[in-house]
């Protein structure tokens, strides 16, 4: 048994399509017209794959493949998102939602009689130009709104009560699984097809202030000012050896600064910035944080955590399930953390699961030149398909 | 021979109330009705101290004391600007300007038969908010006017005809004496009364880009990175560890900063922002710059010269007059530059000239609570009133 990639291909080019502007990218966000379409096509596909479809109140479809043979089982579930950034590319999302089609397709062509039902989730609203990030797998899952969210969904008629109707029941799930591109370069580095993704990066965001004294940039010397803009580059410098020291997983993006006054001949009294810091887990971004606090609080840092979102595990047994089928189908693989956030960290309220990554090329993504070759998506497909066989016959039942 | 303290403070305390609001400071810029009402005041005054006084094309008030005994001399002119920035301090060049009618109205009260003419200088626009930075000295001076500049007079009903007719004849004067305050904290901070300006500053302003890669925050390794923010930090860091290292003098500030695409979760791939670096001389600014360039241009520095501006000279001589009245008066003095720059940049196109500062307190300038002590202003506009005294009988002419 194996997937069609020139379908699965036709089916990606096709979904990507809509809403392409050449040279700029896909633009489907959330709730758009373009966004509608892209879903009307998704629908579409998986009617014709014999699924039965659905589409909740926040906007997520999900079409469910009846078990083929006994009864009360659990569902296998499996897919991704089909909103995209503004310019984005074809591949982001739109890979584990098409590629969860072409699985299915090819299981029934097989006349496989399967023992799970099978579930595949589009998500809506997982990039989050919208509402919020990940806004539709939260109400999937029953995970909490933050408030901004809860402000924003108010422009597209949609209540609390809306968003409560959404959460699936825990006890209809087995596990999800994710096939997603990576977005990231390390595949690509390191030579490998399949990316064994074991979790994903907790997040901690910080509001740093850096005050200094506003004065004359001529007539100050340097010895008498105190220029929070100087300070900034000193610990931002600071900062990222810092990072670099700690652990070798962890990132540290500084992604805005204003600096105020803001003027060419006026030394700056304050700057302000977003320290954004991802690992493994949480305490050795703390760990950074508190020797950043040390070394600069006395010389006019503040720091402000906001955002903090713990990592998520994916599970033990579907990444050994995950290695072994890759291993057997002769792709090469490796172990990885997932540095991007994923539906399937709010899945993980509701059930198991594990992500499945492919190169990207350049480690470009968000972008119209995102691209991952077909004998990639080729590979990831297959390991999806034989995942899917596999669990469908007991194997994550039989390890658990 | 003394000047009257109180009715110096009284006048710079009248033209002080003019446009401003308690706590947020004075605003008459350039052309406003409060610039306006101000210059009225400064008018009347130059009246009441039996000036001649004349408006230009571009707004520079000018008072005229002709000659008491003889003919044929050049006039000693003295002066500051009385515009301001917006929410500015009482001191900023309107001391100079009420300091040169009270040594004018001393003079005549003792009966001193000036040998030369004496005219004060009203500037008009030195803030540059309005149409650009010493617009009105330009004019006068007939230094050439930058593009904006020629651009945003054009919304005063101000033609390049107009400006021209500003310009002043050089064979009419015989040098120029500005008294300011500091600007800054050296004086203060060396416990000096009075300032000794040899030079201003000269200017150079860069355009700087760091070009990077921009990617995702969270999937991107830190070894994968080409973070076009982190990269800013150490150039910052660079340039101003190689700026304290080449000369004592120099001072340089990053004031702006913009950051591309600006996002908390996107790694920075490209910033954008000025340099400006200050000193007695070119030649130490364009070496900073040499190094830097060197350092970091294939690491993605990008660097356009687009401000040069020479640094200006005092005149030796009236330095040294400056010096000996000082000390004679018993007043502690330093020689020291401008970071600041001023009228006297573009007086000194026409005629020699000299800057003398008294301390602000704090270094703090530009803000409602700019501050110079009475005693300071005191000690200030008695140099200047000796030095014309000085001068009036020959003394320039004979160092000449």
């Amino acid at each position: 048994m194996r997937i069609q990639i020139d379908r699965l291909m036709a089916d990606l080019k096709e979904l990507g399509s809509i809403g392409f502007i050449p040279g700029q990218g896909a633009s489907r966000m959330a709730y758009s017209p373009d966004f509608v379409r892209g879903r009307d096509f998704v629908r579409k596909r998986m009617e014709e794959a014999g699924l039965s479809v659905q589409i909740d109140a926040v906007g997520n479809l999900t079409g469910l493949l009846p078990q083929a043979q006994g009864t009360g089982e659990k569902r296998i579930a499996m897919g991704s998102h089909i909103d995209t950034v503004p310019m984005g590319g074809i591949y982001d999302g739109a890979l584990g939602v098409l590629s969860a089609i072409e699985v299915v397709r090819t299981l029934r062509e097989a006349g496989w009689k399967n023992r799970h039902p099978i579930e595949i989730i589009a998500f809506n609203e997982e990039e989050g130009n919208v509402i919020g990030g990940t806004f539709g797998s939260k109400a999937f899952a029953g995970a909490p709104l933050e408030t901004p969210m809860l402000q924003k969904m108010k422009a597209f008629q949609l209540t609390e009560e809306d968003v409560r109707r959404c959460k699936r029941k825990q006890d209809d799930y087995l596990l999800y699984l994710e096939y997603h591109i990576e977005q990231g370069g390390i595949l690509e580095a390191k030579e490998k097809t399949i990316g064994i993704v074991e979790g994903i990066f907790g997040i901690l965001r910080y509001k740093a202030t850096v005050s200094g004294k506003a004065n004359h940039a001529g007539s100050t010397p340097m010895e008498l000012r105190d220029d929070a803009m100087e300070k900034t580059a000193r610990i931002i410098t600071d900062l990222m050896d810092t990072v670099r020291a700690e652990t070798e997983s962890m990132v540290c993006t500084v992604g805005t600064m204003t600096v105020k006054p803001g003027a060419v001949n006026v030394i700056p009294g304050e700057t302000q910035f977003i320290i954004e810091l991802r690992d493994k887990t949480m305490t050795p971004m703390y760990s950074v944080m508190e020797k950043l606090k040390k070394r600069w609080e006395d010389q006019g840092l503040h720091l402000e955590e906001y955002i903090t979102q713990p990592e998520t595990l994916c599970d033990k047994k579907l990444c050994l399930i995950a290695e072994n089928t890759a291993k057997e189908l002769g792709y090469p693989s490796m172990r990885m953390y997932s540095g991007a956030g994923h539906d399937l960290i709010n899945t993980s309220f509701l059930m198991p699961g594990m992500l499945l990554f492919i190169p990207s090329r350049g480690g470009i993504s968000h972008r119209y030149d995102e691209y991952s070759a077909p004998e990639h998506i080729e590979a990831g497909a297959e390991v999806l398909l034989e995942m899917v066989q596999r669990i469908d016959e007991g194997a994550f039942e039989r390890e658990n």
